[in-house]
């Protein structure tokens, strides 16, 4: 039995509580958190404002935003046992507490979806071997993928993130402008949506890449070219240089 | 019942072929090809590599590469009735014929992945009100989605299609490369990859945008421009920018 605190109250905060809460391996003490307003969601459980009146704990999951991390942990005391942050982009040491670790769990997090923690990878690193372990037991309670992860490591899975979730969504939202502009409707593009993201599941992209600057089509890219903004002229030209280079390599 | 020929022994001609086989108000007379190796995998109809040798049909569909189009219907006969691409990026009078017509999935279609028509949402036009529904009535019997879009239209979509699925799967490859470097598998970001998917069925993209660039997180944004390759910098500030501005409007 893990006894569990949560310092935050965000979208992942507010999931990780909800997950955690049915789990007979986990006793959840307390939620610490700066705003009274979104601690009242947390309704199962003890919440609190002051660092001072959070119950003690064998784990804290510091889920606050990446520059809240080192203050936050600061004013944590000993009683509260390892103190993990969730941060794709800190590192071990953003934490200057001896028992420290991180907990990240890849994946995006919005309020009001629900989430399956079962297939998401926690990425986890920590400064002791029995500290890691700990986490190690938390984390399988939640999700059947669990990794070992170093903070160098962790950078550059991060930076995939970013392609694979923000900058996807963005040309997602490139394509939603275009089709407003027209009056076309963006879930047109729903299956073609979904299917592009299954179709790397068993295979290497590069593998699976059609189109035009795949194949080569220099007219339709010039018709393309044409009917574009300025701005989105850039990155049109960038990506279709990079599918060109991914396919020759 | 439609008779239906179908010229192309592509993946889409593949896909196409198996999806009417059982339907009832569809008669599949035969397939047209060059290629006599790939005819062999249509096995359970005529097929032929000579025009002449074609039955008469009511709709021919036309699935070849946007560059054939042109040469293909030119040698097709009266007999072959409604003659359709199914291009998003050629025009409707890509074909010459009096009977023509544009029949575009709006999917893409790989040789070894099954596919589900009902829900591709098929984009019509013709020049003729009796062809248009005829395309519609061939259509709706593959899928529930079915639209008329004239070749104006089209080549937005086509064009909005390019950037959520020959870009978006070049991203993936980025992000793929990024890891194989550092050995870390690629698989730790299916779930991020479908989530971020599925989020824009029901929003709009730039809505639920997260991550260092909507934050604004300078400090991170530097950390990742550090440890990429000069060409990935350029995607990445391009992108950066186009979040930020699409956060503004």
């Amino acid at each position: 039995m893990i006894k569990l605190a949560i310092v935050g109250s965000g979208n992942l905060a507010y999931h990780l509580y909800e997950a955690v809460l049915p789990l007979k391996e986990i006793a959840l003490v307390g939620v610490l958190g700066r705003n009274p307003e979104t601690l009242r969601d947390f309704d199962q459980v003890l919440t609190t404002t002051d660092p001072l009146a959070l119950p003690a704990a064998d784990l804290t999951i510091v889920a606050v935003s990446d520059d809240a991390i080192g203050k936050v942990t600061d004013a944590l005391q000993k009683k509260h046992g390892l103190l993990a942050h969730t941060s794709g982009a800190q590192k071990l040491d953003a934490i200057q507490a001896e028992r420290r670790g991180v907990c990240y769990p890849l994946q995006t997090f919005s309020k009001l979806r629900a989430v399956d923690f079962t297939n998401i990878p926690f990425c986890l690193e920590a400064h002791s071997e029995d500290d890691f372990e700990l986490l190690q037991h938390f984390a399988s309670q939640l999700s059947s993928r669990v990794e070992a992860m170093d903070s160098e490591q962790r950078k550059y899975l991060h930076l995939a993130a970013v392609y694979v979730n923000n900058f996807v969504n963005q040309l997602y939202q490139t394509a939603y402008e275009i089709l407003e502009d027209r009056e076309i409707p963006f879930d047109l593009l729903q299956p073609l949506i979904l299917e592009t993201a299954q179709k790397v599941i068993d295979q290497k992209p590069a593998d699976v890449q059609t189109g035009p600057a795949k194949r080569g089509d220099e007219g339709i890219m010039q018709a393309h070219l044409s009917i574009q903004s300025a701005a989105n002229q850039k990155i049109y030209q960038l990506l279709t240089t990079a599918i060109k280079n991914s396919q020759n390599t």
